[in-house]
């Protein structure tokens, strides 16, 4: 079955990733700080940069980090969804070859300094390891403009030292895993929610109510398994947030071994545990509402 | 357009990451080294664990570690596309629930130790940075059985000091970029290629040949841009190896900038140059054959 | 001056690295978490191990694994300070040929979750990037005795956005950087502190005290460098907290530039900045009481 | 016996990190490439700095980093040894307030692309993981002028499949390890070396030369520990190359857990194993001649 048919560029696209932009607001003696990094993806009328190194409808890549940069200004970084709408549609409208862009935002926490209880004006302690994430895709332009927004966090990293259990599952020649009715369940979650509206409602206020669902499930369902606790992460948010349209969560499973202390005559009652590196249990889930709009180009990189 | 459509449970997958396994072969004193990273991805009938906690359908990613280094044994590590489509294979055919397996390789490259010029027995270096990865897709079983191939190198950091330009680009009203026609070319290379048949080659000879053709390629374009650079390889890689439908590259470029000396009165032709991290350039090419099979589930995660 | 002496060993030491032991206290339905990274370096009669292979002085590492996660346990890991000095004292005690004991213990802070307003008994969230640290030597038995214990506080991420310049300083022909009278001040401590006694204070107290004057001087010192800040921050650790004999500070200075939007007609008003990664200034400061004890042992590593 | 001392700033020192510098020769049609990253260090009187933010004796360290670029043109960086002494002497020689000055240079490994057996003129591969190192310190002027020079090499991993024990060691009421006869011993090295002398040899061609001797005596050693194993690599270095003084090796203990396989039937005679993340044992020697000249400030970083 040797191929012999003429080889086609089929998709292709470039832009600059990770431009760190840091935007602070100075108007009152209260300083505000976003620090984002973000990327550009463009996608249109390339192939013959690459069949033929014709630059001529290629927008440079430092262009496209000097409009990053720009756009961080006016319209400003109110919001990482609205300034990656603004830059996303920038793109489009303006670059003639562009037949749609993609930009993606990270943006990383920083909680104000206190000194005896009383915020400081303008110095920050870097938060984290949860990352709050966004995603735009602008396409086509008049009557067919189209835009998506995905949302998300990533590397929020979650613990509970006891209400879940792994039993009652298929075994095989080769399974050796005993059951267990208490176990330490802990990940490192990433997700992402497609909006199915972009507008009518506060991009923070949003976020930092999925945030708060995705954790108040992960402490307060009983676990029979880390699926089952991502399940319930994600109905409660599409249930809580009806201008979502899709969630997809992934998970690694971090497994917290019991550390068998039995052998030095000491008892070990769920109380000491070897947290291992690899390898991790890996689940992912998706999950949509039925009347959900077609996602399109939301999810292509 | 608030949504309150019933929520569905669409794709899920499972399995456990990041199995490091290390495999000899000892039938001579001139030991044989397979060092690899193996990760597995079952889909199926989970849906239950997902929504009730029902684990009657879910081998547990332990038991799927066990038998990673079980198949490291026997049917062995002779080459990690047998290997991944032997493991794939069992999980589809032998756990009721599962409908297609996912089996991720990267192996890592050992070198032998050389003394004064005798290659030894039994002691490697390590080589690096690049990779070698296969993923293998195995779904249906009797007539509709499928499986998916693809090989692929990761982290092939690549450099040349001429023989490159950036010119007669696209500009707007946020281009500053001076056009260039002799700048250093270096990239990290991420590149995934499809097999439109699994018999009638020698995996590792094949991968010798593309990794040889990559290299070739970026060495002797004169390129115009790193688009560019990536059709002439990927087109190259696939006229030679006609056992592939497809071929998808990825190639930062790691962007080395002129250090101004002329300041201090030192002349730089093209000699000295700043070696910068972030923000780079990122450009994707996917070329296919026309007559290329469908890619299926090949690139599912 | 070709040297012909005899080959000696010199200093020796081994241990076991990154013990990650995770222990909790379930004594009520609202459970507390450890989770840390503990390192064992024994020093001692061991040379016959290096220059025979004679294994009878060597207590194995992974014997030092078990007693840092069965230490976990009893005594237990109620501060770290306090657990490190149990067990360094354990391995001086009663393995023969032990002439000093190293423990460095890596704390990884969790924030208990939070369901409207209320804290969850049994969830955490990972909540960092800052570490806090701590290194305990024991030597000696009997009247010989010394324990040294140091405390820190890594990674600790701050950002001020005005408050410091950066002028007056010696220039050479090399030099093009002009000064700056207000700019962007950021840096991520690593720092250590050496206690001069071991009792009559409360280990967590301290630390947080430590942190919060750290935050606080980094904040409100007016900064003409990087290193008057550190110097500010140092000197009011050890007037505040006097069971501290010494501490010593390191800060990369993470610059963030100026991104020139004059070129394109938009104001930047130190708002929008590039906040780069390589290369970086690199600040390091000791401080230490006149009348401090001799360090000893203390930052050997 | 809280102190009371006054607060007094003993060492500090400050520079520009990670300057990623680098340098081609043009010469000829064949381009030489170094890709380094150079990090400057001084000391010297810079207290005022710290006490009251004057800069007037501080060089800043964008200086130092423009200083960095110029010296790789010129005096070039033929080798690393040599560029370190020059722009350390450079520091030492021409800034009034440097008492000392270190310059700490890694080297990144690079190999010319083959085609058809035929080696390219200017596109190498990244060859890794292993990289080269520097560390030159210069102090002091005219008859008191000192100047220390380390070599080194780090992340040079090796992996032998047979020819290791570990038996016959001490054993307390935590020891559960058994002893084995045949086990695999797999590390990553970082070694760092003294010279005694600075002319008279070929720093290159040491280089190489110590390279292969770590790796000759890691082959050929049977080890009964790694402490035997470093002690014989060290030993042999500084027998074969008389310009050393001393030399230190670190090396992490990476284990390689045997698979139980009996579990299935089936037999894993040291052909499977498990390459484990963490914890790792840590093993350090240093060795040096008993006629070696003292080490001065050659350690201090």
């Amino acid at each position: 079955m040797a191929l012999s048919g003429p080889i086609v560029l089929t998709d292709n696209r470039y832009g600059k990733a990770e431009n760190r932009v840091v935007r602070f607001y100075k108007e009152n003696a209260r300083h505000e700080i976003r620090d984002v990094n973000v990327s550009t993806t463009l996608r249109g009328d390339f192939a013959a940069a690459y069949t033929e190194g014709d630059q001529r409808h290629v927008l440079p890549t430092d262009t496209q980090k000097n409009t990053a940069f720009v756009f961080a200004k006016r319209p400003g970084l109110d919001t990482i969804e609205e300034y990656a709408i603004a830059l996303a549609t920038h793109f489009v409208d303006t670059v003639e070859p562009v037949s749609s862009a993609r930009i993606d935002v990270e943006s990383f926490g920083w909680q104000r300094v206190s000194i005896n209880g009383s915020e400081h004006d303008h110095t920050w302690k870097r938060q984290g390891p949860d990352v709050r994430t966004a995603a735009v895709t602008v396409a086509g332009s008049g009557a067919d403009r189209q835009t998506w927004v995905l949302g998300g966090i990533k590397d929020l990293v979650v613990l509970k030292s006891t209400g879940s259990e792994f039993a009652d599952f298929l075994t095989d020649e080769y399974t050796t895993l005993a059951p267990t009715h208490d176990r330490v369940l802990a990940t490192s979650l990433d997700v992402g929610w497609r909006f199915a509206e972009t507008a009518g409602f506060d991009w923070d206020e949003v976020y930092a109510g999925i945030e708060a669902t995705l954790l108040e499930l992960f402490a307060t369902t009983y676990s029979k398994a880390l699926q089952q606790t991502l399940h319930a992460m994600g109905t409660a948010v599409l249930e809580r947030f009806p201008m979502l349209a899709e969630i997809r969560l992934a998970a690694p499973n971090k497994h917290h071994f019991d550390y068998d202390l039995a052998r030095f005559g000491v008892e070990n009652a769920g109380e000491v545990f070897w947290a291992a590196d690899r390898p991790y249990g890996s689940i992912h889930a998706t999950l949509q509402r039925a009347d959900a709009p077609e996602a399109g180009l939301a999810w292509l990189p």
